[in-house]
């Protein structure tokens, strides 16, 4: 069986929408137009879920500017889903693929969505279909194997840098405890993005509590007092994923919603949050503990994008699909960070097995020794993809005499 | 008693923070620099707090570029006070003013602050001391009497416009119920400016619900029921405040921590967003239920700033300053808004009585009158004051034949 000249292409979107995966999406179908060998290009709706009960759009039929309105809007324009499709699921949507002639098949989103792209190529290998699959990555948790970085965590973890600027200024205004929690299951890279904005020595987030290191909540309450006693107030980042030493969520304790990939609902509730402050309230004396939990402001919020996330979003979706009409008939778009001083990135192919299914953590050297901050190794990462962040203005503050 | 020539100048800033406060002290600064009848410029550090303590700065030693900094940065420069000062505090910190050689006192913030101005005041003319006492309007409420609107609701009503903007199309790309949970105690403003970033019919925010309206439980579950029929989605945003028939906080029940000018602590929990989720869950069938609190991130986000609000928060500061040197014994400086279609706005000196103490809320014909939206004429009045909008861009969407 050999391939027509013009072979359709098909992309959707999946997993938790971010800040640019409309870049993603836009840069594909830019660069597929441009692409002889590609026919119709259709849209999903839904990511998978559109491909099994046939609600597909025509991408072609969007004019230019729309697509560049679109790319600049925060969350998924072709809507997504959390889905992990069953083996039979994977076959139905191979054949829909197959029946709609489609040659291309693109797929932006996570390790999960990697998984999918996965199975469907498994099961076009099966049937000798010459279908090429590929996943665009994305995912504000940052936690893709293979990449050094991922579309997505740029822009979240701008707003949380820019968010715990405001909260530490808040703080110093009006002291006392506050904590934020921030998203991230395993991975604590968004939350370890909240340092990013700290300037002066005594700003917050002054300790900073990571899925990668079980938490103690004995620890916890000393580590508040201690800064307390130091500053007369207290800023604490924390990743919704926190982890006892069994390697249970603290918050799943008050979750039982379970997504179709197993995981439990951390998010779209306030219940850690107030824990630690019921915690705070009960073992000192502290005043004014407050918590606040950021969901989905983080990552939708359409005034806070990084200029380097927006524009490699736009390149993977590019890159995916120039590295698939040139022959390559799988695999993800990984972004590589260059050797040397100045920030540069490449973009290479890697084999869909190596984002699938298992996911990354931050590596150790990111976290400091009292598992409560960050390293400077981690700012250094992070810096230039979260991109330049305000420089908070502070008076001198020169005492009058009493 | 005459005044001596040059007399000094005390400000300071009280309650809650904002993210155009500290414009409103660089205005006075920058304005009491150029008068000749100021002499050095007190700061007080954490509001009336340090006047009791003589804890203040010397701003005459700001240089202009750190004031111009200092300007555009979130919270409050001089800290602040949540404080309702005693009968005793208010002459202790009038001697403290006179002893000082204060002439010119300058407090920036809400009603509570105005009230205490309003007592120094008082004091001042019981005493025969020809101090003059000023009132220069803030806070995120827009609750003060006399005013159109407050400095400091422009920025913080930008922020929930943009988050709901992009919470709406996170819950269109993936459906469920959204509860965004606003500050406000008894004014809705800050709540009703979630409306202002909706562009097509089906955005979001769908439901609106004030502290105006009394908040009942079956109803809520019944209006959520209804826009999730229509359109398979349903975004609320709700006001913190939001009171039963009775006039009780639904918040209030979760919360014992009362402040000293009486209020229950309602922010910083993410109680009252989980009881609605919890009511939803209990009640029906709906998918997806998930609720954020805002919390401080609406009122210091660095990145998000109405320019009208940066301008007149500068103003009413400036002009307070004027108007004190020009002979004006005591009183609060108020926004009116021109009559015509352009926006334009004016500074007009209000007793403090006109301010102090009592608040203002929505006026009923800002509210729908099924109690659970907004009107045309809210999104008329707020609009030019939080400022143009992103506009997010949407597919067109043509359908592919199955």
């Amino acid at each position: 069986m050999s391939a027509p000249k013009k072979q359709n292409m098909l992309i959707a979107q999946s997993g938790g929408p971010s800040m640019v995966i409309n870049q993603s999406l836009v840069g594909a179908v830019i660069e597929a137009k441009k692409q002889p060998s590609i026919g119709r290009i259709f849209g999903s709706m839904h990511g998978i879920k559109g491909i099994l009960e046939e609600d597909l759009i025509d991408l072609r039929k969007e004019s230019a500017s729309t697509l560049e309105a679109v790319a600049m809007t925060p969350s998924s324009a072709l809507g997504t889903v959390r889905m992990k499709p069953t083996a039979a699921d994977c076959k139905r949507i191979f054949e829909m693929l197959r029946d709609h002639n489609v040659g291309f098949f693109f797929y932006i989103g996570g390790n999960d969505s990697a998984e999918t792209v996965h199975i469907i190529n498994q099961e076009a290998i099966k049937a000798k279909h010459p279908i090429r699959c590929f996943h665009i990555p994305k995912t504000i948790d940052n936690d893709l194997r293979s990449n050094d970085h991922t579309p997505g965590f740029g822009s979240a973890g701008r707003f949380v840098a820019e968010a715990l600027q405001g909260i530490n200024l808040d703080n110093r205004a009006l002291p006392g405890v506050h904590i934020s929690v921030i998203m991230g299951r395993h991975a604590g890279f968004l939350t370890a993005a909240s340092a990013l904005g700290r300037v002066h020595d005594d700003d917050g987030p002054h300790l900073i509590y990571l899925p990668e290191s079980s938490f103690s909540m004995p620890k916890f309450v000393k580590d508040v007092k201690a800064v307390y006693k130091k500053l007369g107030r207290c800023v604490v980042a924390v990743s919704e994923g926190i982890s006892d030493s069994k390697g249970t969520a603290i918050a799943s304790k008050f979750s039982k919603e379970v997504d179709s990939h197993g995981n439990v609902q951390l998010s779209g509730t306030g219940a850690l949050g107030d824990l630690l402050v019921a915690e705070l309230k009960a073992r000192t004396t502290l005043p004014r503990l407050r918590a606040d939990t950021f969901g989905y402001l983080q990552r939708s919020f359409s005034g806070c994008v990084s200029k380097t996330d927006k524009k490699e979003a736009r390149d993977v979706g590019s890159v995916a699909v120039q590295t698939a009409c040139q022959g390559v008939k799988s695999g993800s778009i990984a972004i590589k960070r260059k050797p040397g001083k100045a920030y540069k990135v490449s973009y290479k192919r890697v084999p869909l097995t190596s984002v699938a299914r298992h996911s990354r953590e931050m590596p150790a050297t990111f976290i400091n020794k009292a598992n409560n901050n960050v390293t400077q190794s981690f700012i250094d990462y992070a810096a230039p993809i979260v991109g330049k962040l305000p420089k908070p203005g502070r008076l001198k503050g020169v005492k009058v005499k009493k």
